[in-house]
Protein backbone atom coordinates (compact mmCIF):
# COMPACT_ATOMS: atom_id res chain seq x y z
CA UNK A 1 0.00 0.00 0.00
CA UNK A 2 3.06 2.21 0.32
CA UNK A 3 2.88 2.80 -3.77
CA UNK A 4 1.58 6.53 -3.21
CA UNK A 5 4.26 7.94 -1.09
CA UNK A 6 6.77 9.79 -3.77
CA UNK A 7 9.98 9.18 -1.88
CA UNK A 8 10.46 6.57 0.50
CA UNK A 9 11.74 7.94 3.96
CA UNK A 10 16.11 8.25 4.00
CA UNK A 11 17.88 6.73 6.63
CA UNK A 12 18.75 9.97 8.53
CA UNK A 13 14.95 9.79 9.70
CA UNK A 14 15.79 6.68 10.98
CA UNK A 15 18.83 7.54 12.63
CA UNK A 16 17.74 10.29 14.37
CA UNK A 17 14.55 8.62 15.47
CA UNK A 18 16.23 5.48 17.19
CA UNK A 19 18.53 7.92 19.06
CA UNK A 20 15.54 9.65 20.86
CA UNK A 21 13.30 7.01 20.86
CA UNK A 22 11.57 8.21 24.28
CA UNK A 23 10.78 11.93 22.37
CA UNK A 24 9.31 9.60 19.25
CA UNK A 25 6.87 8.03 21.33
CA UNK A 26 6.03 10.90 23.03
CA UNK A 27 5.55 12.88 19.70
CA UNK A 28 3.79 9.26 18.73
CA UNK A 29 0.95 9.73 21.28
CA UNK A 30 -0.15 13.25 19.95
CA UNK A 31 0.34 12.36 16.09
CA UNK A 32 -2.50 9.53 17.77
CA UNK A 33 -4.64 11.84 19.44
CA UNK A 34 -4.32 14.53 16.27
CA UNK A 35 -5.35 11.28 14.12
CA UNK A 36 -8.63 10.83 16.33
CA UNK A 37 -9.28 14.77 16.14
CA UNK A 38 -8.95 15.13 12.46
CA UNK A 39 -11.65 12.09 12.23
CA UNK A 40 -14.25 13.99 14.36
CA UNK A 41 -12.91 17.37 12.10
CA UNK A 42 -14.58 16.02 8.88
CA UNK A 43 -17.41 14.43 11.22
CA UNK A 44 -18.39 18.20 11.75
CA UNK A 45 -17.56 19.74 8.11
CA UNK A 46 -19.71 16.54 6.47
CA UNK A 47 -22.45 15.69 8.65
CA UNK A 48 -24.49 14.62 5.96
CA UNK A 49 -22.07 12.29 4.80
CA UNK A 50 -23.37 9.28 6.42
CA UNK A 51 -20.91 6.78 4.47
CA UNK A 52 -17.72 9.52 5.95
CA UNK A 53 -19.09 9.53 9.30
CA UNK A 54 -20.28 5.72 9.67
CA UNK A 55 -16.28 4.92 8.58
CA UNK A 56 -14.47 7.47 10.55
CA UNK A 57 -16.31 6.65 14.39
CA UNK A 58 -14.50 3.19 14.86
CA UNK A 59 -11.69 5.16 13.16
CA UNK A 60 -11.60 7.48 15.78
CA UNK A 61 -12.62 5.44 18.88
CA UNK A 62 -9.20 2.98 17.35
CA UNK A 63 -7.06 6.07 17.28
CA UNK A 64 -8.22 6.84 20.85
CA UNK A 65 -7.08 3.06 21.90
CA UNK A 66 -3.52 3.87 20.14
CA UNK A 67 -2.86 7.05 22.23
CA UNK A 68 -3.26 4.64 25.30
CA UNK A 69 -1.33 2.06 23.84
CA UNK A 70 1.39 4.76 23.29
CA UNK A 71 0.86 6.12 26.70
CA UNK A 72 1.43 2.74 28.28
CA UNK A 73 4.98 3.02 26.69
CA UNK A 74 5.27 6.01 28.02
CA UNK A 75 4.66 5.08 31.68
CA UNK A 76 6.93 1.82 31.30
CA UNK A 77 9.93 3.83 30.23
CA UNK A 78 9.50 6.52 32.13
CA UNK A 79 8.90 9.53 29.82
CA UNK A 80 7.18 12.65 31.30
CA UNK A 81 4.24 13.17 29.47
CA UNK A 82 3.53 16.42 28.30
CA UNK A 83 3.22 19.14 25.86
CA UNK A 84 5.25 18.87 22.30
CA UNK A 85 6.27 20.79 19.68
CA UNK A 86 5.00 20.18 16.70
CA UNK A 87 7.06 19.52 13.37
CA UNK A 88 6.34 21.85 9.84
CA UNK A 89 4.48 18.74 8.13
CA UNK A 90 0.86 18.91 9.53
CA UNK A 91 0.72 22.59 8.55
CA UNK A 92 2.26 22.75 5.57
CA UNK A 93 0.05 19.87 3.96
CA UNK A 94 -2.97 21.58 5.49
CA UNK A 95 -1.88 24.54 3.35
CA UNK A 96 -2.37 22.49 0.17
CA UNK A 97 -6.32 22.22 1.10
CA UNK A 98 -7.92 24.16 -1.70
CA UNK A 99 -10.70 26.15 -0.26
CA UNK A 100 -13.75 25.30 -2.21
CA UNK A 101 -15.72 22.37 -2.89
CA UNK A 102 -15.92 20.20 -4.02
CA UNK A 103 -12.03 19.72 -3.84
CA UNK A 104 -11.42 20.40 -0.39
CA UNK A 105 -13.43 17.15 0.68
CA UNK A 106 -10.98 15.20 -1.63
CA UNK A 107 -7.90 16.56 0.00
CA UNK A 108 -8.76 16.58 3.24
CA UNK A 109 -9.65 12.61 2.81
CA UNK A 110 -6.27 12.84 0.39
CA UNK A 111 -4.09 14.12 3.16
CA UNK A 112 -5.26 11.75 5.57
CA UNK A 113 -4.31 9.27 3.48
CA UNK A 114 -0.32 10.51 2.95
CA UNK A 115 -0.14 10.59 6.65
CA UNK A 116 -1.33 7.75 7.18
CA UNK A 117 0.62 6.13 4.55
CA UNK A 118 3.72 7.85 5.58
CA UNK A 119 3.37 7.00 9.23
CA UNK A 120 2.52 3.10 8.31
CA UNK A 121 6.45 3.43 6.64
CA UNK A 122 8.11 4.93 9.37
CA UNK A 123 6.30 3.07 12.35
CA UNK A 124 7.50 -0.29 10.06
CA UNK A 125 11.27 0.95 9.97
CA UNK A 126 10.75 1.58 13.63
CA UNK A 127 9.52 -2.18 13.95
CA UNK A 128 12.03 -3.66 12.10
CA UNK A 129 14.81 -1.25 13.91
CA UNK A 130 13.79 -0.89 17.63
CA UNK A 131 15.66 -3.34 20.05
CA UNK A 132 12.36 -3.64 22.75
CA UNK A 133 10.65 -5.92 21.72
CA UNK A 134 7.80 -4.62 23.69
CA UNK A 135 7.69 -1.66 21.13
CA UNK A 136 8.72 -3.63 18.46
CA UNK A 137 5.26 -5.30 18.86
CA UNK A 138 3.62 -2.27 19.23
CA UNK A 139 4.74 -0.76 16.07
CA UNK A 140 3.95 -3.95 14.32
CA UNK A 141 0.25 -3.01 15.47
CA UNK A 142 -0.15 -0.30 14.49
CA UNK A 143 1.54 -0.51 11.32
CA UNK A 144 -0.74 -2.97 10.01
CA UNK A 145 -3.09 -0.12 11.75
CA UNK A 146 -2.37 3.10 9.85
CA UNK A 147 -2.39 0.45 6.32
CA UNK A 148 -6.01 0.36 7.03
CA UNK A 149 -7.06 3.71 7.84
CA UNK A 150 -5.11 4.68 4.77
CA UNK A 151 -7.14 2.56 2.42
CA UNK A 152 -10.14 3.37 4.11
CA UNK A 153 -9.43 7.33 3.34
CA UNK A 154 -8.93 6.41 -0.33
CA UNK A 155 -12.03 4.31 -0.04
CA UNK A 156 -14.19 7.64 0.84
CA UNK A 157 -12.24 9.59 -1.92
CA UNK A 158 -13.31 7.39 -4.35
CA UNK A 159 -17.04 6.81 -2.98
CA UNK A 160 -17.12 10.79 -3.78
CA UNK A 161 -14.90 11.08 -6.68
CA UNK A 162 -13.59 9.60 -9.82
CA UNK A 163 -10.96 7.62 -9.77
CA UNK A 164 -9.11 9.42 -12.60
CA UNK A 165 -9.59 13.02 -10.22
CA UNK A 166 -8.49 10.77 -6.85
CA UNK A 167 -5.32 9.54 -8.70
CA UNK A 168 -4.53 12.81 -9.92
CA UNK A 169 -4.33 14.78 -6.92
CA UNK A 170 -2.75 12.16 -5.43
CA UNK A 171 -0.27 12.22 -7.41
CA UNK A 172 0.22 16.09 -6.87
CA UNK A 173 -0.34 16.02 -3.07
CA UNK A 174 2.10 12.99 -2.60
CA UNK A 175 4.99 14.89 -4.53
CA UNK A 176 4.43 17.70 -1.84
CA UNK A 177 4.58 15.62 0.90
CA UNK A 178 7.85 14.38 0.29
CA UNK A 179 9.14 17.54 -0.50
CA UNK A 180 8.06 18.34 2.36
CA UNK A 181 10.15 15.43 4.10
CA UNK A 182 13.37 16.30 2.19
CA UNK A 183 15.07 18.00 4.47
CA UNK A 184 15.03 16.30 7.86
CA UNK A 185 13.51 18.81 10.53
CA UNK A 186 16.00 18.94 13.20
CA UNK A 187 13.53 17.92 16.17
CA UNK A 188 12.68 14.31 16.47
CA UNK A 189 9.23 13.86 15.15
CA UNK A 190 7.18 10.80 13.91
CA UNK A 191 7.12 13.42 10.43
CA UNK A 192 10.37 15.04 11.17
CA UNK B 1 -26.81 12.56 41.43
CA UNK B 2 -29.05 15.25 40.10
CA UNK B 3 -28.11 17.16 43.05
CA UNK B 4 -26.10 19.37 41.52
CA UNK B 5 -28.78 20.69 39.20
CA UNK B 6 -30.58 24.67 40.86
CA UNK B 7 -33.53 24.47 38.74
CA UNK B 8 -35.53 21.21 37.15
CA UNK B 9 -36.75 21.12 33.62
CA UNK B 10 -40.07 22.13 33.80
CA UNK B 11 -43.12 20.36 31.66
CA UNK B 12 -42.59 23.07 28.84
CA UNK B 13 -39.69 21.49 27.54
CA UNK B 14 -40.85 18.05 27.47
CA UNK B 15 -43.94 19.16 25.05
CA UNK B 16 -41.80 20.92 22.96
CA UNK B 17 -39.23 17.79 22.52
CA UNK B 18 -42.08 15.42 22.19
CA UNK B 19 -43.73 17.10 19.65
CA UNK B 20 -40.24 17.25 17.46
CA UNK B 21 -38.90 14.13 18.35
CA UNK B 22 -36.93 13.86 15.19
CA UNK B 23 -35.24 17.13 15.60
CA UNK B 24 -34.52 16.09 19.26
CA UNK B 25 -32.54 13.26 17.86
CA UNK B 26 -31.15 15.11 15.51
CA UNK B 27 -29.33 17.56 17.81
CA UNK B 28 -28.52 14.85 19.85
CA UNK B 29 -26.72 12.76 17.46
CA UNK B 30 -24.68 16.32 17.49
CA UNK B 31 -24.22 16.82 21.20
CA UNK B 32 -22.78 12.86 21.44
CA UNK B 33 -19.91 14.23 19.14
CA UNK B 34 -19.65 17.25 20.57
CA UNK B 35 -19.40 15.77 24.03
CA UNK B 36 -16.29 13.22 22.62
CA UNK B 37 -15.19 16.54 21.47
CA UNK B 38 -14.76 18.67 24.63
CA UNK B 39 -13.11 15.55 26.15
CA UNK B 40 -10.67 15.78 23.19
CA UNK B 41 -9.69 19.27 23.76
CA UNK B 42 -9.29 18.92 27.60
CA UNK B 43 -6.80 16.22 26.33
CA UNK B 44 -5.08 18.56 24.18
CA UNK B 45 -4.59 21.24 26.56
CA UNK B 46 -3.82 19.34 29.60
CA UNK B 47 -1.62 16.28 28.13
CA UNK B 48 0.86 16.39 31.29
CA UNK B 49 -2.52 15.48 33.45
CA UNK B 50 -2.23 11.73 33.16
CA UNK B 51 -5.40 10.60 35.19
CA UNK B 52 -7.66 13.10 33.20
CA UNK B 53 -5.81 11.93 29.78
CA UNK B 54 -6.73 8.26 31.20
CA UNK B 55 -9.79 8.53 32.12
CA UNK B 56 -11.35 10.57 29.35
CA UNK B 57 -9.80 8.26 26.28
CA UNK B 58 -12.86 5.80 27.11
CA UNK B 59 -15.12 8.97 27.77
CA UNK B 60 -14.29 9.90 24.61
CA UNK B 61 -14.76 6.90 22.84
CA UNK B 62 -17.97 6.04 24.71
CA UNK B 63 -19.47 9.29 23.23
CA UNK B 64 -18.42 7.80 19.94
CA UNK B 65 -20.29 4.97 20.26
CA UNK B 66 -23.27 6.45 21.21
CA UNK B 67 -23.32 8.98 18.44
CA UNK B 68 -23.05 6.04 16.26
CA UNK B 69 -26.28 4.45 18.68
CA UNK B 70 -28.07 7.67 17.68
CA UNK B 71 -27.88 7.85 14.28
CA UNK B 72 -29.22 4.46 13.71
CA UNK B 73 -32.07 5.69 14.77
CA UNK B 74 -32.03 8.92 12.88
CA UNK B 75 -31.94 6.05 9.98
CA UNK B 76 -35.32 4.11 11.38
CA UNK B 77 -36.52 7.47 11.19
CA UNK B 78 -35.98 8.41 8.21
CA UNK B 79 -34.37 11.87 9.33
CA UNK B 80 -31.63 13.48 7.16
CA UNK B 81 -28.57 13.88 8.81
CA UNK B 82 -26.80 17.18 8.60
CA UNK B 83 -26.49 20.59 10.23
CA UNK B 84 -28.40 22.07 13.23
CA UNK B 85 -27.97 25.34 15.05
CA UNK B 86 -26.79 24.67 18.36
CA UNK B 87 -29.19 26.54 20.95
CA UNK B 88 -27.15 29.27 23.37
CA UNK B 89 -26.69 26.80 25.99
CA UNK B 90 -22.83 25.57 25.32
CA UNK B 91 -21.35 29.26 24.53
CA UNK B 92 -23.36 30.63 27.12
CA UNK B 93 -21.94 28.41 29.72
CA UNK B 94 -18.17 28.27 28.22
CA UNK B 95 -18.58 32.06 28.76
CA UNK B 96 -17.84 31.40 32.40
CA UNK B 97 -14.63 29.51 31.91
CA UNK B 98 -12.25 31.61 33.97
CA UNK B 99 -9.68 32.55 31.22
CA UNK B 100 -6.80 32.08 34.25
CA UNK B 101 -5.54 28.54 35.52
CA UNK B 102 -5.73 26.94 38.15
CA UNK B 103 -9.45 28.34 38.03
CA UNK B 104 -9.89 27.29 34.20
CA UNK B 105 -9.14 23.26 34.67
CA UNK B 106 -11.86 23.42 37.34
CA UNK B 107 -14.41 25.41 35.41
CA UNK B 108 -13.73 22.77 32.34
CA UNK B 109 -14.29 20.01 34.26
CA UNK B 110 -17.67 21.37 36.32
CA UNK B 111 -19.26 22.87 33.00
CA UNK B 112 -19.08 19.34 31.59
CA UNK B 113 -20.43 17.95 34.94
CA UNK B 114 -23.52 20.19 34.36
CA UNK B 115 -23.98 19.41 31.22
CA UNK B 116 -23.64 15.64 31.75
CA UNK B 117 -26.50 16.30 34.46
CA UNK B 118 -28.42 18.06 32.65
CA UNK B 119 -28.38 15.65 29.89
CA UNK B 120 -28.81 13.16 32.53
CA UNK B 121 -32.35 14.90 33.67
CA UNK B 122 -33.27 15.00 30.20
CA UNK B 123 -32.51 11.78 28.50
CA UNK B 124 -34.63 10.57 31.94
CA UNK B 125 -37.63 12.05 31.24
CA UNK B 126 -37.28 11.46 27.48
CA UNK B 127 -36.86 7.72 28.31
CA UNK B 128 -40.48 7.70 31.20
CA UNK B 129 -42.36 9.36 27.57
CA UNK B 130 -41.41 8.57 24.62
CA UNK B 131 -44.21 6.70 23.41
CA UNK B 132 -41.72 4.44 21.01
CA UNK B 133 -40.25 1.57 22.85
CA UNK B 134 -36.85 1.15 20.75
CA UNK B 135 -36.36 5.00 22.02
CA UNK B 136 -37.27 4.23 25.24
CA UNK B 137 -34.56 1.93 25.62
CA UNK B 138 -31.91 4.09 23.47
CA UNK B 139 -32.13 7.00 26.55
CA UNK B 140 -32.46 4.56 29.14
CA UNK B 141 -29.32 2.84 28.26
CA UNK B 142 -27.70 6.76 28.05
CA UNK B 143 -29.16 8.30 30.98
CA UNK B 144 -27.10 5.61 33.04
CA UNK B 145 -23.48 6.85 31.00
CA UNK B 146 -24.57 10.67 31.37
CA UNK B 147 -24.65 10.18 35.01
CA UNK B 148 -21.50 7.73 35.31
CA UNK B 149 -19.45 10.72 33.14
CA UNK B 150 -21.38 13.53 35.49
CA UNK B 151 -19.55 11.19 37.95
CA UNK B 152 -16.16 10.88 36.59
CA UNK B 153 -15.83 14.92 36.14
CA UNK B 154 -16.55 15.28 39.15
CA UNK B 155 -14.03 12.62 40.40
CA UNK B 156 -11.41 14.32 38.26
CA UNK B 157 -12.12 18.24 39.75
CA UNK B 158 -11.73 16.57 43.12
CA UNK B 159 -8.34 14.92 42.13
CA UNK B 160 -7.19 18.78 41.77
CA UNK B 161 -8.74 21.00 43.82
CA UNK B 162 -10.23 20.42 47.55
CA UNK B 163 -13.60 19.65 47.78
CA UNK B 164 -14.86 23.35 49.12
CA UNK B 165 -13.34 25.08 46.08
CA UNK B 166 -15.40 22.47 44.16
CA UNK B 167 -18.66 22.61 45.87
CA UNK B 168 -18.45 26.79 45.65
CA UNK B 169 -18.35 26.40 41.98
CA UNK B 170 -20.54 24.07 40.88
CA UNK B 171 -23.36 26.22 42.69
CA UNK B 172 -22.26 29.26 41.29
CA UNK B 173 -22.25 27.62 37.89
CA UNK B 174 -25.29 25.55 38.52
CA UNK B 175 -27.13 28.64 39.60
CA UNK B 176 -26.08 30.06 36.22
CA UNK B 177 -26.84 26.98 33.91
CA UNK B 178 -30.30 26.72 35.66
CA UNK B 179 -30.58 30.56 34.75
CA UNK B 180 -29.91 29.70 31.45
CA UNK B 181 -32.26 27.77 30.54
CA UNK B 182 -34.86 29.70 32.60
CA UNK B 183 -36.52 30.85 29.40
CA UNK B 184 -37.25 27.66 26.55
CA UNK B 185 -35.32 28.25 23.47
CA UNK B 186 -37.72 28.50 20.33
CA UNK B 187 -36.07 25.66 18.41
CA UNK B 188 -36.39 22.28 19.90
CA UNK B 189 -32.96 20.69 21.11
CA UNK B 190 -31.72 18.47 23.94
CA UNK B 191 -30.60 21.62 26.15
CA UNK B 192 -33.22 24.36 24.48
Amino acid sequence: MEFMLCAPTRVEWLTQALDNLDTILLDHAHCEKKAAHSALKLMYRYPERKDLVRALIPLAQEELQHFEWVNRRLDRRGVRWGHLSAPPYGQRLSQQVRRQEPGQLLDFLLISELIEARSHERLGLLACHVPDPDLQELYERLTLAEERHQALYRELALLYYPEAEVSAREQVLAQIESSILSRLHPEPRIHS
